[in-house]
This record gives structure tokens, sequence and C-alpha cells, in this order.
């Protein structure tokens, strides 16, 4: 027990007013995304079909700060400022000289940093007067919350949910239900993608990107319907800036600067949130920060992925996009960070990491489940297994400084609570989880397939 | 969507002090427990073998204000002050004249208020060198939350859950065990009195009761072992009033004060924790404040029970308390909300409603869970089911408020969140799932057998 201070909060007022966009910033622009058919660089209006013309504007926006509107932060205000924790009681357990931080994102309502877009894409829509979105989900976190946005912009939600996980989280399932949306396993024999897969494979586990594929061609068939990413996208990373902007204040209250800055990296979203803000100090002059992505070594995109232009889903019906990726036919294997289970990375992640601005580095789950026990014994909060990745990235930095007699301080951003995912930890603690390697096999055929694109 | 105030925090430094100690502004003191073999009143040394001896004071102390240790209220500080939202997108779906506040226990570690007295119990054991405490619990926010304090404080706890609970909420059990604490089903063959009720029904469905007596039977063969409970005590009671008086001090930051506080009521804690300070303050002579207990109309201690001298548990293993009781040979059908199956009600809460303190409403589940969507999809959390019948309650009242075309000020406690109980919602929205009323020859019968006390 200490009596030092633990938790740093802010006022409402506090709550950004402005998300940051990185592209201001970048010393090398980011590669545009192109038209799937021409291989042109894509127009606004091509994407029109499928989102709002406010948000198209956000995805290729070069302005460093872009407002938030009122009533998205009336939203955020029901948890915004999410609390930033020193976790002095894990430092002693570790016995490491590191200082350790946590931003808090699990105190929302659906329990994870997905709200974040959630709102601000529903708002962004119903401003447009869209009624209806589709939309797909891997583990559920980012479902649930674009289910909890649309109840409250009056949106219908449709959402397309990874078989896997729509097996093993019945509960996440359920709480989309409770907000009101449609909740469906994919592949599914609704759209055209859907039925291909399942012809060829009727007990396909699916994929985040079988899901993708389902969700854009119901957005593209039916004029009423728009289509929402919850994560990859230039905007959805955007939004997810309010994080690090939060923590960067915070910090600023405990007299402190972070040496590391930590996230787990699915799509990228999360730790773009926690970190662009801390890259943007650094890119304008401001002090150098290891920003470390701590991926899945199931499904490690940014550690094993071929840096090329990818189909963003399965059946190609999405832009190509320059990102690390395992190719876009990759069918990642069913482990439990489903958040985590997808081919490829956001463009602006994978572009800061070949510019050797964000280290990247693949976890084993039994080892980011072991972290997470002991992360939850000692700050009393149960990651959800996405964020146990980056709990085991921070965990081991800190082990490095206690080696290396080293006192640098370590920013993490637990990016939501475990409590959809006990199913996950009984395996865990019964002893049936299992490592899991990425199939190279499967990955060098994927690979082959991605398109040659500019040559 | 509104513009106006949504949240009222207040600073880590506004954490109270002191917690409330109703004891001291009763106008008729409270029947004292009796021991069970004599049924003399209850002397300290009588409850030394389960309870430290500063837990035992606050059980019996009549001072107004009992400090709250630096270590406990370091603690607290990672979630609290918790925070009291009013509930403006309700009060519109509602179409209500009402203002309806709600204070929020979800952001806890463990999703609910019973870190409130479980961190404080926690802390006075291991004050006293207590290294292993036994506990029951009903749906698992009880035992969840202990296991969660005795990880901080390097205490060994072993948990009895309710069979029924136990087996519909397999992810609160896991909860526990991620935090080290070791579950087991109850009624259990570790047990004297676990042997006999299975002896009698192999496939019985277990009882807070039954769940009591094999905690304290456990505490009381074992010197190592002490006892602890997360609800009904004097001391349980008073370590949950931190909500309450958190909640005056933000009311008065809103500039309003509540005519309505209303809670659900299984044993009696969180609703004991929101109302009392109110209580204490009309008592002292301040405004008055309608406080409505809601509880289930399968379990209706206060609406059906008698007030009486009965055991706190089925095999009489526990002192003679007076409280509302159904009869502790009572077993409740297995009904979703698991912590309101208790067949008593605590001695305080009881005492207050024969005083014409605390009015009483029993419930039917459906018509909670119906109303507890209708906040998710307007407030954005899901309350558990549990916390719904503290929903529906406030529902109840706003529309009556719509009716009268009176603007009532309502304040509820939302004691946790439904993320460990999305079975009970998928059973709700798939129509599974039933009312129940009360087992009225079951309950006659259990009351026949209220030891005669006194005469």
């Amino acid at each position: 027990m200490t009596m030092d201070q633990v938790k740093y909060l802010l006022d409402e007022s506090d709550i950004p007013q402005a998300w940051y966009n990185i592209a201001a910033d970048l010393p090398v622009p980011l590669p545009p995304p192109l038209h799937p058919g021409t291989q042109q660089p894509l127009g606004p209006a091509d994407l029109a079909p499928l989102f709002p013309m406010s948000l198209i504007e956000q995805e290729v926006s070069t302005e460093r700060y872009i407002e938030i509107p009122r009533p998205v932060r009336d939203v955020y205000r029901q948890w915004r400022v999410t609390p930033l924790y020193r976790a002095r009681r894990l430092e002693q357990a570790l016995g490491t000289p590191a200082k350790i931080y946590y931003k808090y994102e699990g105190v929302s309502p659906s329990g994870s940093h997905k709200p974040n877009t959630a709102v601000a894409q529903a708002f962004f829509n119903s401003e447009a007067g869209v009624r209806r979105i589709s939309t797909e989900t891997g583990a559920g976190q980012w479902g649930s919350s674009l289910a909890f946005a649309g109840a409250l912009f009056g949106i219908e939600v449709k959402v397309f949910m990874v078989r896997v996980s729509f097996d093993q989280k019945p509960y996440r399932k359920a709480l989309m239900q409770a907000y009101g949306a449609e909740c469906i396993a994919s592949p599914s024999e609704l759209t055209e993608a859907g039925r291909a897969i399942l012809a060829a494979d009727p007990a396909s586990p699916g994929s985040l990107g079988i899901a993708i594929s389902e969700a854009v061609e119901v957005a593209a068939k039916n004029d009423d319907t728009k289509y929402a990413l919850g994560s990859v996208l230039n905007h959805v990373l955007l939004h997810q800036t309010v994080i690090g902007l939060e923590a960067l204040k915070q910090l600023e209250r405990a007299g402190d600067y972070p040496d590391i800055v930590i996230g787990c990296a699915g799509g990228g979203s999360n730790l773009a949130g926690i970190a662009f803000p801390f890259l943007g100090e650094q890119l304008r002059g401001g002090k150098k920060v290891r920003v470390i992505a701590c991926e899945p070594a199931a499904c490690p995109s940014l550690t094993r992925g071929k840096y090329a232009y990818d189909f963003g889903d399965t059946a190609h019906l999405t832009p190509l996009v320059k990102m690390h990726t395992l190719g876009s036919t990759f069918m990642p294997p069913g482990f439990h960070a489903g958040g985590l289970r997808y081919h490829g990375m956001a463009p602006l992640v994978s572009h800061l990491k070949e510019l050797g601005l964000i280290e990247a580095r693949a976890l084993q789950q039994r080892g980011c489940f072991e972290a997470a026990l002991q992360f939850a014994r000692a700050e009393g909060i149960l990651p959800a297994p996405e964020s146990s990745h980056a709990v085991k990235g921070a965990v081991d930095e800190a082990l490095r400084c206690k080696e290396e007699g080293q006192a640098r301080t370590i920013l993490l951003n637990l990016s939501g609570h475990g409590h959809f995912d006990m199913g996950a930890y009984t395996d865990y603690l019964s002893g049936k989880l299992e490592d899991r390697d990425y199939d190279a096999p499967a990955v060098a055929r994927a690979l082959e397939q991605i398109p040659a694109v500019g040559g």
C-alpha cells in the first residue's frame, strides 16, 4: 500500500476540443489509397457510397487539429476524461525502478476505447441523415460500441461478427442486442462474399477480412446504408487521439513524460490513439519517445508482414491501401484476442513503422495472460485479452529496466477490461490455452496473392 | 442530445474521510443481536471467532462518523469518487418532468459497489494479522470483490458460491480465480452444513443462507480463518455509506436535493449506502426524503416477510437478528438477480422500514429487464440484473411524475454493470425469461420455523 498519488484526473473542461491529426506533421506524406479497379489514387467520390462526406474529409485532411463537435463531446463526457493511473502496486510486485502509467479506457459504457470513434462516426452519419450502418466486429468490442452509439443517435446497426468470436463470446453478441443492434455470424448467407466463403469452407471460422467484405457489400448495395470501420482508417485513428491528448495533459499534471509508449495492435487504432499525440510532439521538435506496438505472434502483420498495397478485406471490395499485410486471403488461427485477428495494419501505423518511428513486437498469448493476471492481482483491473498484449509489453520493458538499473517512464494503453472474456481466462487458468505461432506457409501463400501495384 | 451538465465529479480530496453511522441518529435503538443458544444479547467476544475486533466495534458503535483509514482511502481512490449522472436522455425517452440522477458504482474494478466494504474488511483483517477469509456469494459480485481486495492485502480468500449462480455465471467464478481466490459451488461436501443439505437434496440449487452456513462453519472451525459477509451486517452497511455521502456533495454541486432515493434490496447494503446519509440529514432535522427499497417479487422479505428474530443462515450457525425474514429455511427460486436471493434483510434496513422511514416494493424480473434495456439504450450503461430493480423503481416513479404533472427529483443507485450477466439478458431477449411470484406455501412453512424469541 502506498500513500502516493496513483490517479490523475482532469476536469471535464479538459476533454480535448479537437482531435490530433498526425498527417499534418508527417516528414513524408502517407501513400494514398488506390482504386481497386484502376489502381489510381482514390477521389472523395469513390468513398461516398460507404461514408458520409464529413468523415471522408477527415480521412484525407492534413489539418493538424480537427474540432470535436459539441454533441460528440457531450457523449464523451459520460466517461471521459478517462483515468490515468500510476501502477505503483505493479511496480512493487515487479521490483522495477521503472515508472509505469496506464491510461484506462475500460470505463466506457461498452468497456473499451472503441466508443471514442463509434460515437463520432454515429454522429457524423446522423448529421448526414444516415439511418442504417453496417459494420464488422472481431472480439465484439467494436460492434457493441457502435451499437451503443447507434442507440444514442437513432441509427440502426447491423454487425457481422467473426464466427469464432461469435461462438467464443456470446455475451458480446447479447450486449449488441441489448443496445438494439442486429448481430450476424460471419461468414453468413446474407451476402455474396459470405456465401462464396461458405461454399469453399462451410466450417469457416471467419476473419475480420471476411466480415469487412460482408459489411461493405451490404452498404454498397443499399442506398440507405453506410459502412463504418472500427480501426485501420485515418479518421478512426484520428478519433482515438483523445486518449493520448488527455494522457499528455495528465502526465504534465504528474510532472512526468514517457520514455516508452505501448499499445496492443490489431488494426492499430488504440496504439495510434495513445501514441500519435506523443509522436506529434516529437515530430515538432519535442522529446523523443519509443513507441512499441505489441501484436499477437499468431497474426504478426507488423513484424512478419510485407509493406505493400493490399486489400483491406478478403473479397477485395475495399480500396487498396499501403500497409503491413500478411495477405488479405490469410486466415488467422482462432486465438483469444479476437480484436487482433486482422491480416493488415493501419496505413498510418505502417507508414510510421517504415519511417522508424514505431517499433513492433510479436507476443505469444500465454505470456500475455500471465502478465494480465499479475496486473489484475496488483492493480485490480482485469485486462481484455487484446490489452493484455500491451500489459505484457510493459512488463517486459519494466523488467528490462530492472536488469539495466534504468528508471524509465512507461505509458501503456489499457484499452479495455476483460469482463466479457472470462471464457479465455478460464481456458488459461485451466491450462487449456496454447501458444500459437503464425502459420508461415499459409502466410507465404497469401503474400503471393497480394496484387502487383505500380511495379 | 443535450448540452446541459450530465456528470458530476468531485476531486479525489472529496472522497469521504469517514463513514456515516446511522445508529447515532436512530430515534429508537436497533434491537440487539441475540446468541443463538442463550437468546441473550451478544457480547463482542461472541463474534471474535468470526471477525477482527475493529469490525466488531464498528458493528456495535453509536458514533456518528467512523474514520476511513488512509490505506482504504488509497484503494478507494482508484475508482472513487464515482460519477453521479443526470439521466437526461432517459428523462427525454420517458417524457417525464422528473429529474433522474444515478450514482454509478459499476466503475469499480469488479464492476459493483461491493469493493467499498470488501477493501475495508480486507484491510481491517490484514491489520489484525488474518491471512485467510471465508465467505459466500450469490451472483458473484461480492465474492469477486473480496477476491480483489484479498489480492491487494495478501489474504487468501475462499468463496462458497450459490450453486445456481455458479452454474449460471461461470464468468464470475473465473474472475474470482483470476484474482487468485478459490471458488466452490455451495452446497458443497466440504462442510457439515453443505453435506446435510446435499443428503436431503443432492440437486439443491443452493441459497445465500446455505452458503453463509458453509463459510461461517469454515471460519468457526479454523483458528487461522475469519469470516466476511457482503451485506446485512451494520459494519457492511456502514462502509457503503461512501456512496450516499458522495452523492450528497455531488447533488449540492448540482444545486439539487432528492425527493426520492431508490435502491435495489437483497441484503440491503447498496440501498443503505445511498440512502442512509440522506436519512441521517432528515433525522437531524433536514429535508424529508422518500426511500424506496426495490426487491424481487420471488424473494420479497420486506414486503411479505415477518419482522422477527431469525437466523441469518440455513444451518443456524449465526446469531439471531431482528429483521424482515421469509424464514431461514426458505429456498428462493433461481431467478436471475442472484444477489437478491436472500431470505432476510439487513436489521438496520428492517428497523427503518418498521419506523416508517423506508418504503418497499416487490418487482417482477421481466419488467426489470425491460426497464434496464430502456436505460441502456438511453444512457449507454447496461445495469446488472440486481440494479435493474432500482432502475425499474425509478422509471415507475418518473412515469408517476408524468401522470401527476409533478417534477420530483429522483436519485437511484446503479450498483453495478451487467457485463457478467449477459446470459440473463440473452434469456430475456429471446423470450425465455418468466416472472416468478414468491412461493407462498413454502414461505408459510419457513415462517413457522422461525424460533420463538422473547415471547
